[in-house]
């Protein structure tokens, strides 16, 4: 029996809806292939804030640096927009990523064939769509320093932050990408503003060095702008994009909102060693918190992404990842996909569903 | 009689095919409106670069500076993509902005109803989409200092620009998008990342504090990446959009995709005073440069918002826009935005179609 630590972290919102899900399903699928779970809560965010006043305490980070991954829902709400910036619950999701080292974003943007009316795109442009995006997460005009409000000369006040990359931080992001690549269908586009910035073209100058070690990669180059054109005129021409962290944090969304249902895409954070956090795409949802409205399938499919990237378990991966699918062949849907035809069922009868399906 | 004179920058790749069709359909209307043009033409990007090894001669920027409003076609192309920074197409245009103090950047992205299916969006997405994107032009990390590739202590190369905004460069491109927003349907959504960004911060608050001034208009905020993907899911929500150098760079181009026909979207540079600057969306397209392919419509759509926002010509404004309706009404396409059952044109062709119903 394999035995794995997991850090459970509901955060704001629907997240602990969705999380209750996620653990039943790990719970059941468990026993079938040997494995065995211990589950440990922590706070993060708005609800660690109301809890603690701190939005990522010592002690939520100390259990994740103990377990073997974390399994994250989402974070933020209204509630906590206005505090001041150490304070609010973005500054803990910032904090939990620099404080594991998580510097690689993985975020894929799938079109699912049974939900492929739910895009605003036109079928024949979406269909088959299936991109990854590599984002960068520790780095860029995220973490820059100097950073802060200044006092002009004048009088005026000046925000500042500042957009920097070394090339030790572009390389170890680079070669996850190329790997990723490898593993997907071997085409890697590079999205960078090099014909403006600086930063940039030290990023692409060392992309384009390192692309020699993996010639089975095929590398181009976008500029950002270009890169949100042709995710909109021609999706499919893409497979695995790789990107800095605020490029990234813009195109992994517009490309998860081509697939129409961001309610099903998970994504995975991974460092040089330590635990990696899985988590959801989508947001804390406030507006239907706690009303048994919330999908749970890409709180699942983090899951699914955690065995299969972090516990190296792709057999119990696959089953997850089958168990949606029939669940979703089976007609089930919560309002956020719902169409048409196909039966309305809240976050709870989800869990059901999966569960019978497992 | 009112006497102008326009600078032209043809610069690079299409520029030169799609100004001679706007000199053409400018001194068609010219007399009819009792206007007088005198045009000079000047050098930048590529084409400035082959000639005097400066993407922007200063004699460039004098014959502007002298002149009621400049136009500009399209500068870049793969010949000069490895130059150093410096001798870059870019930075001429760079030049252009920052010399002529060129702020405020419209960029329309309105969906004509001739060409609704040239969108990749579906029909109900997209019919009646008309967004005015409000873009701070010359602050921001384009142009904020430190900038360029340092060593850090351990001797490897970091990459660094500076994303800047003073109280003063915030306010100012405010009041433009505040009073954009007035003319239109008076929603104006500000898109910043203050949730992570200190310059957004200070960029959301001032804002906030101006809308005061502006009770007509509805104001909202939207981060970027929520940004991008409201733009994809449902365009329709929006009216007028303010924000930052970058972010409208990116922003500005995905809403004009969400169109399907950038060849037909004009956009205005304008400064505090002085002559602004009137050019396509659309790039300088070298790969179909001299083969008379290029779509003049935005080019000369660029010539009617001048006339519109720099001269005060709002008749002879109108008499080109409805000169452009009746040629797509008659079926003219270039083969950018052809389809089934229209008729395909060159570049000099549709010139000729315009100038026939002027
Ligand atoms: C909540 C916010 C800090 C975060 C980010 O900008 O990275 C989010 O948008 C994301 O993409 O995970
Ligand atoms: C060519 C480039 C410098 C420019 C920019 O980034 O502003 C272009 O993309 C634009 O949007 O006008």
């Amino acid at each position: 029996t394999e035995h794995y630590r997991i850090t459970l972290l509901p955060g704001d919102g629907i997240g602990s809806e969705i999380i209750a899900v996620m653990v039943d399903v790990l719970k059941t699928i468990a026993p079938k292939f040997d494995l065995e779970f211990t589950f440990q809560e922590a706070l993060i965010g708005g609800s660690a804030i109301d809890a603690t006043g701190n939005p990522l305490p010592e002690e939520t980070l100390n259990t994740c640096r103990e377990s073997d991954a974390v399994l994250l829902a989402a974070i933020g709400g209204y509630k906590w927009d206005n505090l001041p910036r150490h304070q609010r619950p973005e500054t803990g999701l910032l904090g939990l990523r620099s404080g594991l080292g998580l510097f690689a974003n993985l975020r894929p943007a799938t079109i699912l064939p049974q939900l492929m009316d739910a895009s605003t795109l036109k079928r024949e442009v979406v269909e088959g769509v299936d991109i990854m995006v590599v984002r960068e997460l520790t780095g860029g005009v995220y973490f820059g320093e100097p950073k802060g409000v200044f006092e002009t000369e004048t009088g005026q006040k000046r925000g500042v932050n500042t957009m920097a990359y070394t090339e030790g931080e572009i390389d170890r992001i680079a070669k996850v990408a190329f790997e990723t690549a490898q593993k997907r269908n071997g085409q890697l586009c590079s999205v960078d503003k090099a014909n403006v910035l600086e930063v940039s073209q030290l990023w692409r100058d060392r992309i384009t060095a390192l692309s020699s070690q993996y010639p089975d990669v095929q590398l181009s180059h976008l500029y950002v702008d270009n890169a949100a054109m042709q995710l909109v005129r021609a999706p499919k021409q893409f497979d695995t994009i790789v990107t800095s962290n605020l490029f990234g944090d813009i195109l992994s969304d517009a490309a998860a909102m081509l697939t129409g249902s961001i309610g099903m895409l998970p994504s995975a954070s991974l460092g040089a060693s330590g635990p990696g956090v899985f988590e959801p795409v989508h947001g804390s949802a406030p507006d239907i918190a706690g009303q048994d409205k919330a999908n749970p399938l890409a709180q699942v499919l983090s899951a699914a992404m955690m065995l299969r990237y972090a516990l190296n378990q792709p057999a119990a991966a696959q089953a997850i990842e089958d168990a949606v699918q029939t669940v979703l062949n089976q007609g089930y849907r919560t309002g956020d996909i719902m169409s048409e035809g196909q039966q309305l069922v809240g976050c709870r009868e989800m869990g059901d569903a999966l569960l019978r399906a497992l």
